[in-house]
């Protein structure tokens, strides 16, 4: 009867006597034997094992291999006193609210337009799986890959993005690799430029390194280049920070014609620029534009990259290009900060990309987030007359100005007792802004779901 | 015939007449089809395939997929003028020599005592990839992790350190873990103390972040705590780092009778302890000594943790154990460094470590090191007389102290030409020191080599 007894009801009805069992005994008791509990219980030994783990993953038990399974220890109440921390830290430049908000999941009932990373449908999930179990049992995966990254994968990035093998550095996601780049340039205090509305993650990265964020307003072609160079004359910053193609919040290009002004005041000014490439594949039409990285004749693009974006969050790899000495400085605290990037997710995402259907799910992906967009702006059109936006050309999300006077936050707040998860437009800021925004994202809502979130909104006004 | 012509010599033979053809071809001309290529060359499609991704990865080729085998572009030699970089940058901070040493792997003929990871024979590969490919194929696997990781692995490194699971963060490998942690507690220009000698990926995050590292002398027995008093009182520092247990480079741990008074000397000062606890698996006798997380009633503890040591260094993931306030701002930092971390590694892990043969892998690797440094000793007795040392308690590593007048660099250098890569001692200071040592590491060497390693050191001085 045991393997016939295995389903999903058998096992929460023993995690529960379990974890009643558990409750009733001391800490450090040992529990029956599996054996035992086939027996007593009348279930298969899968079951036992599945309510097992369920209560080691909640922490109510613990198993020591070859000895049993025990009652785990309570967490103990916080009562020592840390307020000494208090004065030896104090004041924080850390500020993860914006970043941790996009990372959250909702609870179940609520539309989701403020996740920045795709829903399952749209994930190649199970080609990465495939992937990943085939790179992990070559016997070389677990050995220290070279610190620049495997050959393979520095040649399929630089491939991409139009670059030398030797100029690409892998690194532990795009995120790792814009703090290590943010951090490689200029010291703690300097101001940085960067062309808002801008991603959260790369604000408080700067917060975070104790340099200084200046806005640089953008407009539907991109960062203003005549507003670009005021900036550099009035703050002598030397970095600049910007994603020309598909801007996150609101999904813009920077245009043909602003491409050569923008690198040639960054010459004048004698000033890097950081290129937050994260948004290559996620283009609504068919060709993205180049990276600025082919327009740059003297190593002044350092383009980051990121597979987390279009194969799946938890492929933690990514890359970045740079020439000239300021190369080796972020290949220096790459290996600081990092030591090596997983092999195997390097050999994993070399099999995914150049595999079979990797095209295939990129243009899929494209005709879904298009699909998404043309839904939204229709809705949004009908539903919100008073609310402006521009309609982004790539990306996930669409940025949508509110009618004067709303509060932004608040209104996110309505929506979310109503049912919808959006994201306030002061996160995406670094100084004072003319008005408020949302922004709502569309990497995780279902096309048949962007009318439902549209009239919750307009019913949270 | 085809698959039996399979072999590695006929895949040589293929790869270089492809590389010739390629040579032979602008670049991006179109090789012949696999199918073709089977065909001309009478050798089987597995070998073409291998000869195609050996020229991949070394980026004569690019494959598209569905298009097929093109040859890539040379990379360009590097002609464009980046001087204006070295004015940018202005002086670096970054000094990654010393960590890069200890991950590049010497040439075959070489033998290894320079390397700080566990050779194949001593790594769980198999499990491990056995556990990557079961957790890579959960549908889960590859979606946003909690951002303190997830429950199972949490839980998993509470129980081994003593501490509550609310109180662990999931990190990406230790050497991420330190990177945060460092930048986390005091602003860039305060002084850190550091117990000497000291791990040179410690010192070069300290220094890239713009700390500046104080040295407090160690004895067999770890700190002195009258010298820590002292440079408490000298510096106003409010943070202290070190390794209590199995200790990089000299294997020695922090006697019993002053972890008290390292506490307290801390409490004293308003003082964190960073407490690298990298090496907790790798004891050469039965039982390491607890974290000092245990003995800490306030909160002063900040432990790292990490499963690269003892499981393979690309399993990346390592975890914190913080309490009180300082635990907010590091969790903060991090998801602001990484967003989170790679759920299918967290996964494997916890397959990993919870399985049948975790604890007799530790065992096993523990008689190994035991069993190196056992050999080690007596080889370096013999041939060594005026060589001193104390033999380690644990860890990967024997700090040999040199003759009056020796230099470390020179020495390494002799010894590498003679066949031996061996670590000079001045990476793991960070002043001045009365004498020069090497660092004779054992984790990638063999105890059947270790009796020709330190012969071919007696003849290099």
């Amino acid at each position: 009867m045991s393997l016939l007894m295995d389903n999903g009801s058998s096992v929460e009805r023993v995690t529960a006597t379990l974890r009643g069992l558990a409750a009733a005994l001391p800490a450090g008791s040992k529990l029956p034997s599996s054996r035992r509990l086939v027996g007593d219980l009348g279930v298969g030994p899968v079951t036992v094992q599945r309510a097992i783990d369920a209560l080691v993953a909640d922490g109510t038990v613990l198993t020591r291999p070859g000895a049993g399974t025990f009652v785990a220890r309570a967490t103990r109440t916080q009562t020592v006193d840390t307020d000494w921390q208090r004065v030896a830290l104090g004041a924080s430049p850390v500020r993860a609210e914006g970043v941790v908000s996009a990372l959250s999941m909702p609870s179940r009932d609520v539309l989701d337009m403020s996740r920045g990373y795709l829903d399952l449908t749209l994930q190649p999930s199970s080609r990465l799986a495939a992937a990943t179990a085939r790179a992990a049992r070559r016997p070389e995966a677990w050995s220290v890959p070279p610190v620049a990254g495997t050959p393979e994968l520095r040649t399929w990035f630089a491939q991409q993005l139009g670059a030398d093998r030797e100029d690409v550095l892998i690194s532990p996601g795009g995120q790792g690799a814009l703090s290590t780049v943010l951090r490689s340039i200029v010291p703690a205090g300097s101001p940085v430029l960067v062309a808002v509305p801008s991603y959260p993650g790369a604000i408080a990265l700067l917060r975070s390194a104790g340099l200084v964020p200046i806005p640089v307003p953008t407009d539907t072609d991109g960062v203003r280049p005549e507003l670009l160079e005021r900036a550099f004359e009035q703050t002598g910053s030397r970095l600049l920070y910007l994603q020309p193609t598909y801007a996150n919040p609101d999904g813009h290009v920077l245009a043909a014609d602003r491409r050569r002004p923008v690198l040639e005041i960054a010459a004048r000014a004698g000033a890097f620029i950081v290129e937050d490439d994260f948004a290559r594949w996620l283009g609504h039409g068919p060709t993205p534009p180049p990276s600025l990285l082919r327009d740059d004749t003297d190593g002044r693009v350092i383009t980051v990259n990121s597979l987390s974006k279009a194969a799946g969050p938890s492929l933690r790899i990514g890359c970045v290009v740079a020439r000239g000495p300021v190369a080796q400085r972020i290949a220096g605290l790459q290996v600081v900060d990092h030591l090596i990037v997983a092999r195997p997710l390097q050999e994993a995402a070399v099999e995914l990309v150049t595999g079979a259907g990797w095209n295939a799910h990129l243009r899929s992906l494209s005709a879904a987030l298009n699909a998404r967009a043309a839904r939204l702006v229709t809705a949004l059109n009908r539903e919100l007359p008073d609310c402006t936006f521009t309609r982004p050309r790539g990306g996930f999300s669409l940025w949508l100005r509110l009618p004067r006077g709303t509060d932004d936050v608040e209104l996110a707040r309505r929506a979310l007792d109503r049912g919808l998860a959006v994201g306030p437009g002061r996160n995406y800021a670094v100084a004072e802004e003319d008005a408020a925004h949302l922004r709502l994202c569309f990497a995780a809502l279902p096309e048949q779901h962007v009318d439902a979130a549209v009239r919750i909104l307009a019913d949270s006004f």
